[in-house]
């Protein structure tokens, strides 16, 4: 039984007088949970206001009662920073009734969608229109654009279009003194004064709640194309990103590595995925292109294939040769978190490294990890970003649950290294509760200085998700 | 004489005391004057320290003392940002002794440079390594990458690779109270708490000192093509735009629009300057294509042309049919400044609107100048980022001091203008001293509130550029 504060009785009294009925919504399991199952959250009820005016009534009534507000989107974020656990129960203000395309200007390519929508639904409107909304990631079927955009979401597009950050041109945001931010612009270029969408964005509902965005679209490419490429190592796999560089510059939309543990994953809980190589290669890479001018991608693939093949570079590849196979191709790729929670990581690292540094790193994580024990590696991801996850298993036979005392070591082991690499210990999901020491332990200590300060300045009661991103002071 | 207070005196002695002989520059006039004429600042002396410990020592001791310090870059900027000619004299923290391009990471595609490298530097060294840093403007021979960063400076590659603020992947910085922030960092990807970096990219100097960065470089484009085409008018340049950009999508490197009058104050004041059409056409748009992949940009633009002259959207063209031919179209497009100057602007304005809005700006805009007088306008810039320098000027034969009475009105007139198109009184230049009113009018209340909140809590004694972006409180 989550024990209710007396300030939070008065604020539900209070929303109560002020919210609508359907404001409220039934405390179910799912807004206590996260996908990894590392928390356990609680709360003292959910609101989800369909307006603008809604969410700014909800959080200046909880600023005036210094009532912890935890904002909710898709509930997918992979470090915790939907589900509080401790303190005061908060309130879930959750946007899920805040879905609209509010409009969509194809001679501007802008998009304005409220952050309740679906990223998906996000994605289809802009293809309706015959545009790209390229944020593209595994959750984009529940995932909601006020998430990704608080969390500054990364996907398999980046190398190409960015991240979330690189999308938004605007945002309408309630500020944690519950006043409202109308910053919707549609521009390219608008340098009147500090960067506050750049702050909200990215800071997981600590400085604010974002309820709408105008989003950047892009040309669809004309024709894409997609391969498997067998590469030796690492090494190799970034020669060939260059190789792919020097062909088609800007028209690679994905570099993705994966490892021959990840397809033994596969091959051992999804036999269903289909494999394009008979036996898995100790690395291969996803490449995918796509052209908006003239130029075949199919045949650049052949190309930029010869060329690495010539030096050695490639051992096998596979282009696809249907819309078909491209998919079955990406469900390979895609299929890999969903075989590693079969497999059962004892800890997961989303880490990124100067390209340069990557095959050094991977190699020497390698040693790193051989030297605390019979574990297996799973590295994979978005090479072409030099983010990678590098997430570390039991040995075959062993159940996760068996290590439990060894995930604080392995943890800080891969992120030591990390940041002797110069790397970041949390590439694309941000530091919600998960990371908060790690953000303390390798952050910079005049930026954790300026970042707190900020919190303070912004968020002086400290009710915007307290806990996520910083320690709660 | 500028009356030095007995806080700069104490200041200046500890400084004395700390810095090299060699960090003292003479305080020439140039310091003091900024490219338009609007502003003559004042000063009690010029540092410029050639270590990012040097920058700490000078501003770590101007917070002791709380002497105002403005930062100085290559001294190009447009709206005053750089003179502060109001209050005490403050120190002048030039960075131009911290030139060095640090490192060149080819494989990571990321270049470190301290504040005070001259841009035209940058993009060579780039160039040397077979690798393109593509923001470039019109002062790039003389403005510094720290002064490009901290005011997110624009030109005319933003179409196509963005502004500054998305060319830079990480900072080394000083914060108010003198600290150090280590922060070149050469990841794509890093979620690990509030942008910073975005924070202090377009601060202007008000939020910190700027004293190196870490910048993406791109694959240089294999071939380029420029073309100017006649075009009736701006809609149908916009619907060319549209046209190129489903030709060859993300490869439009620069879609920039002239008008009649700026082609006549040409001819008025730079006869020199070769023309590519006998009679000025009423608009024109300068277009350039650069093809990373397989294609021929030439091609690619006599295809626009056809499909453009088909729909009635171009009279008139002209393909450059050599790389002399493409300098000479772009000294037409880069002398239009130069001859403003020359013509004498009576109010100048550096805007930008939704591109669905523009050619309704400027029809409105026309009329309203109309309305206030026989003035000219040069309306000309970065269509495809919907940015227009919309400059007013007296009639033919009278002195632009003849209508020094009517300014105010004239920017009044543009401004509100801009602001019902819902756009943006500074699409590029930044706030500086010129535009502080301006941002108090328009600005969102809610996001002024955060901004001002932001500036006491990083820089609680206001001595970071006091006046610049924000009224000195």
């Amino acid at each position: 039984m989550t024990d209710i504060s007396p300030a939070a009785r008065q604020l539900l009294d209070r929303l109560n007088r002020t919210l609508p009925k359907a404001a409220f919504r039934p405390l179910g399991p799912a807004y206590l949970e996260e996908p990894r199952g590392l928390y356990t959250g609680h709360a003292c009820a959910v609101v989800a206001p369909d307006t603008v005016e809604g969410v700014a009534e909800v959080v200046r009534a909880a600023s005036d009662l210094s009532v912890p507000v935890v904002p909710y989107g898709g509930g997918t974020g992979l470090v915790g920073g939907q589900v509080m656990a401790d303190g005061p129960a908060p309130l879930l203000l959750s946007l899920e009734r805040m879905t609209a395309i509010r409009s969509l200007d194809v001679p501007s390519g802008v998009l304005v969608a409220e952050a309740g929508a679906i990223l998906q639904d996000v994605q289809d409107a802009a293809r309706d229109a015959g545009l790209l909304f390229p944020l593209s990631l595994a959750a984009q079927g529940s995932c909601r654009i006020g998430g990704n955009l608080a969390t500054n979401a990364g996907g398999v597009n980046v190398l190409r279009y960015g991240n979330a950050r690189d999308l938004c041109l605007g945002l309408e945001a309630v500020l944690p003194d519950g006043s409202i931010w109308h910053g919707l612009k549609a521009l390219r270029k608008d340098n009147t004064g500090y960067d506050l969408r750049n702050l909200l964005i990215g800071s997981e509902g600590t400085l604010g709640v974002i309820t709408a965005a105008s989003l950047r679209l892009f040309p669809r490419p004309r024709a894409e194309a997609t391969a498997i490429f067998a590469v030796p190592d690492p090494l190799a796999a970034l020669k060939v990103l260059a190789l792919a560089r020097a062909e088609v510059g800007e028209s690679i939309s994905a570099f993705e590595l994966m490892s021959h543990e990840g397809l033994d994953f596969l091959t051992e809980t999804m036999p269903q995925v289909r494999q394009p190589f008979d036996v898995p290669p100790e690395w291969s890479v996803l490449v995918e292109l796509g052209f908006t001018g003239p130029g075949d991608p199919e045949e650049a693939l052949a190309t930029i294939f010869e060329a690495a093949f010539e030096r050695d570079l490639v051992s096998d590849g596979r282009i696809a040769l249907s819309d078909g196979q491209r998919a079955e191709f990406w469900t390979l790729r895609e299929s890999i978190p969903e075989a590693n929670k079969k497999i059962g990581a004892i800890s997961s690292h989303d880490v990124s490294v100067p390209l340069s540094a990557l095959p050094d790193f991977i190699a020497r994580g390698n040693k790193v990890i051989a030297g605390l024990g019979p574990f297996r590696v799973n590295c994979f991801g978005h090479l072409g970003d030099g983010n990678l996850h590098y997430n570390v298993f039991p040995p075959k036979g062993h159940a996760r649950g068996e290590f439990d005392d060894r995930k604080g070591a392995i943890m800080r082991a891969v992120h030591d290294l990390v940041h002797e690499c110069d790397g970041s210990v949390s590439a694309e999901h941000g530091i919600g509760r998960l990371k908060v020491e790690d953000l303390q332990r390798y952050g910079d200590s005049a930026r954790l200085a300026a970042l707190r300060a900020i919190k303070r300045a912004l968020d002086p009661r400290g009710i915007m998700n307290p806990g996520a991103v910083l320690a709660a002071e």
